[in-house]
């Protein structure tokens, strides 16, 4: 009946990987070491599916003491338990090399949670050619998530491209009238390629989820 | 070779049907009827699917000159050829009434390109047994479209309830501190459900867009 | 006559425990030990009340030189003559474990200044039923302090389910598209809920200030 | 069990005066006049309160076609069995004479909700002894609504002088950086004045609910 | 010795044809149609080179009484001593119909200051082929502006294919995130193309203006 | 003939004494120590009045080789020959102590420029009383700087009491909605009080000398 | 004792004469003809100087029933009891023709209230030498007025040059990136001539009040 | 064929130098001193123009193992083989001071391109005649770059009295209502000087890279 665990510094939400097929998955800043162990700890005793949390430093991830789990650094990501890779396909695309941090959060999370994954780098509009060349690789997604920051306009032709869904995850790189990712995510919501869905800033992590839901619908469909 | 039709007006992209599985879709604004005329035209004898037009106002669409069309007021829609009604489920949820204009073009445009629609109205949070008692309806759904203004909190309240993919369109209703759509549309992508995707302001015509390429892949999986 | 001392460097409202039912209270930035120090001895020989300096990072608490004083560190709050436990029961309501300082704000303060107070933690709307399981604790409150951040939709949800004041705090917890609290903020003074009122980004403080003058009211009408 | 009325046209939250002591209140714009009609008629049936719809313009009004209403203009308000007048006091304060119509909506609907009301106009501080005159008329009140647009310094001076609660609602009085009320309630939010609480810009009728939840607790307290 | 002309309503800068090889350019906007008729005659007589009034609605264009110019009213533009067209090569690309408008004042006002122009319309990169289809065109230019509204992503295909210069024009086509223009003149300044260079949201004219200083350095460097 | 130095890294105006009354002031930084040594010399050598630099670091000030120069700390202001003071009032006045660094600067650029100035202290509208308590002192004034942040409703209230020019200085203090000062700014720049005038956020600097200029004005009046 | 005058639909400031040298000025919008026939007749009765009300559409000016007033146009000013041309003189300049209305305003008020005023029109700093030779006139001001739309760069080159006060009156001309005012009014607030002070989008009421409190202090000076 | 170099890391344009003229240029934020070697040495051996890397710390500067490279620290710029100064002329003008590292970027990336620079400083419109002296030295130019921070008016008056191009990069110089550098690019983007043209704030870069775009127009042209 009771469908949460009150652990006195965190409610953590029991019910959540009946409902929606993964435990909650634990967002690190502004909790300490030993509050994450015992989230986790809890998790990882009430659900049977893959135990994440992200945002951790890596001073932070050294001193969760819970045994098992593997820290992504590039991702900032500890995994407990990840998931075998699944059927759905999902293609992650970046704009260029500064976008690779938020690249490697949504990769990381995808594949813990069960998704093939693969990563097309570096396609940004400026050579298009080399998006062009990309096409094959994308064409083989269940969707393309793609990472780009200053005016985000990868997003754009990734769209008019393909035909499986597009999750734009705009970043915070670039300068000036970037403003801090502001730019890239309203470039992404007034796309002129139809049926772009965009996600927060920076937010890797947002991205896989989304994808883990359209795998849950194709799975549906099968 | 030439994969777009060059109308003087208007270059209308023909390739778009083999590439993503649906013709063009023309937006009205800022084109004459003679022109949306001409284009529709184009469209019917260039392609075999479903041809739309968005953002019609009425005495537009009366001008408009090609056999076949029907206009749905609500949405502000021409359509012709209109697909027929697929195996793929959208569920269109609504915060209140004034949602309603936006909920009605993502459903028209769903619906004509042959998605199964259906539409659960006024569910805000401000009554949240609302939301609770309709969870059978949004449980059906491949795709839940959430239609929401003002603060867009029932976008939240739905992602943490389903399991599938759930599309946040913000609306502009609202006054004062809404800014026309603008905070709806930061909440939804701030929300602390995990793994929603968020669409422009108003634009119930993106969420049916989105959720057609959710059908691409959904299908694809069978 | 003379309502206020003047300590040089300060100008301290004498009048204000005889106006408000509280002696003024201290912010600490941009004050020196020295300064607060001299502050709280006159506050204290001028007044009858608590006497309380907010927003006091630990080093600056250490030299305040003052004897009776209390730092509480989570609320980085400093308190002399806290007040005995009245009958206006205020509940806070937190959405997440990254709310936890403001709450700590709120709820130290809130009971230094005389206040019953709880805390009902991480009931963010993700998980609704864990908000629900909350509803008892809610109701036997004479305010509902709200603190959230991101899309603060819990201000909604709460508001919607109690017939008490509710008094919305917006926190800077999130990143990107929460734009430090701003979205929470805007997303509370729009609610689809009737009748919220808000207060400034992370101020547990102005949420218990207001708490209080509700306080007053209700004991005028006993 | 099923505490809503399904119209078809929208949802009606009947359960609403049974948790907060009010039925749902209609917000007309978007509303058709015959919608109006349905749901007011289905509110009168289904409750026993006073039904208000708000923000009516005077031709929906004259179309909304349910016997004993009446319509406030200045307030854009309709109201159908207005409660008595309580004993909970509230003085709404202006700060000009442009502020009028948002403090109109303010009154209008804390009088059909039952609660007692007086204005006190002109009270700006550029001619602050006209606020110090006022004095004994505010400091009768048990809520006090300050109703300012431009910088809205009145709140920030009024929440000085009492001890009650003080709601500030912003208005979009003013021209240039006034930026359509949100000057103003910014200001508010970050008044000198400890305890303030501010509702969105123009809205008269969030103060007054809000003062409805304050009435509420003080009735508890007896 | 006096380089300017006083009419009373105005004062018209004689001597800027000999400083930039162009006499003034008159904007219409706030100007009565006698005082445009005033300005334009004495440029006529104190001037060698084309007269231009910019913003012209034709109502207004109808009433300035000067003999011998052209209306050009896609371009909201009057126009006396049109410049014959030079050698240098002005491409107007647009991203969508909707952007015609802007094109139409960048291409009268260029032809009428003796540039040769010519139009590629609706190669945005919703459909990428178009834009390659489009190549040779782009590269036959000394210049391109681009006019793109929405995302204007086009700004950036372009600028990574030619080795000329980029002006892009964003356009306030599109609605709710794309914030009236403001969403594609950030995204144009952050473009991943390096070298491009923007001009003010909707401003045809000065994106021709600006191609003229270029003409001006290119027959230096004959 | 040349009215300008060039010391290669910096062009110092010396004609300024001649057209201003006073030597150009040095903005200190992105300037290193020695180019202040360089330009402080030269304008010393070149003009006989005041020579000041603003926001000068304590570290850079040490390193600042040009005898006969007055640090001050508060202030971070270099002063070299300061003027005596003369007949021109200017009262400052703060409403918190957070304002002291941003009055400490307008005080002593004031102060070292010739005119006469007084601090009133800590008279925040919170406090009414200590705003009247402080009246005959802003009245003997020529010019009142009001130095306020937050609400910045000190403006208003002093612009309302006296009759002489207000300067309103709006300072970065608060949080959450303040906005580094943006709130202040505004506030203040739609001041219900009339004929308020406006400076930089934080800029003291600006409010004295613009305090210089109405010294010119009344001096020549006399 | 009592210092204002309720009127029922206002509360007229009687105490603004004696307090600041003029009686207080009506602003019109959101006020009847029939209430500002009846302010301006408390006015003329009780107080002896000019009245004025601002922002009088022609329509409301016709019906405004109060013999000897003037209305002028340009300046939608009425005027009752204009004051005398005092010895104060204020130069009033604008960047270019669009800017007219802005400075009639400025102008029609500070005459109306005995200031002596001259216009310097289109001396924008496009066409430098326009303002070079206005030169003479703007070293005979007490004070300089500069109204200026776009970026607003007049305000600068005119802070250079003169060692008055300068009072810069930001203007909504333009458009885009213009943000209706907003540019113009950031880009005086952020002036690299040393102290200017600048009022409200729009307001050349404020300038001539602002210019009002010069004079007063000038006069005491005499 | 295939144009690019996948160095797993980074996927390196080759094709640009034949599109442009120019191989791409690389930005190093983002990336390791070896990835930064390992893509400067690809770029080497597989093209013959100069080779750039922009915003290089000069800790990563130093760590770059390739040999035959040039660090300039003012313009954190890392060079090799530059080209030899061409024709075209460049003249860039600040502003003040501040503005210096912007300059330097632009100087020094324009100079490694094959463009003749020179640098005309200290020109601010506070100090028109300042800018005046400095007239022949901007006649000469092909092209000129403003660069100015604050309110960037320098860039209006340049465009006023030069017919070459001009480039306007604005600063981040500044505080408060500077907003970190939009407040310029806004001013300049509404430059009452027509056909000025900007890039994004800072970016020296963008505008050297802007002006080899016109050297290869006006080298087109001979």
């Amino acid at each position: 009946m009771t469908s949460f665990a009150d652990l006195g510094y965190a409610r953590v939400d029991i019910d959540r990987e009946s409902r929606q097929g993964l435990p909650e998955v634990v967002y690190a800043p502004g909790k300490r070491p030993a509050e994450i162990t015992g989230i986790v700890t809890e998790l990882l005793s009430r659900s049977t599916g893959p135990v994440l949390v992200t945002r951790v430093e890596p001073e932070v991830a050294a001193q969760v003491d819970v045994p098992g789990g593997t820290y992504h650094e590039a991702a900032r990501l500890l995994v407990w338990r990840p998931a075998p890779a699944g059927s759905f396909r999902v293609c992650i695309a970046t704009a260029g090399t500064s976008d690779g941090p938020v690249a490697a959060e949504a990769e990381a999370v995808a594949s813990a949670i069960g998704l093939s994954t693969w990563l097309v780098r570096d396609i940004g509009v400026a050579g298009i050619h080399r998006l062009l060349a990309a096409r094959e690789e994308l064409d083989q997604a269940d969707v393309v998530i793609v990472v780009a920051g200053m005016e985000g306009a990868l997003a754009s032709a990734v769209g008019g491209l393909v035909a499986c869904p597009v999750i734009a995850v705009p970043t915070s790189t670039g300068y000036g009238a970037a403003l801090e990712g502001i730019t890239a995510l309203l470039a992404m919501l007034t796309s002129c390629a139809a049926g772009l869905t965009v996600v927060n800033i920076d937010s890797g992590f947002s991205a896989a989820m989304a994808a883990h839901r359209l795998a849950h619908t194709a799975a549906r469909s099968r």
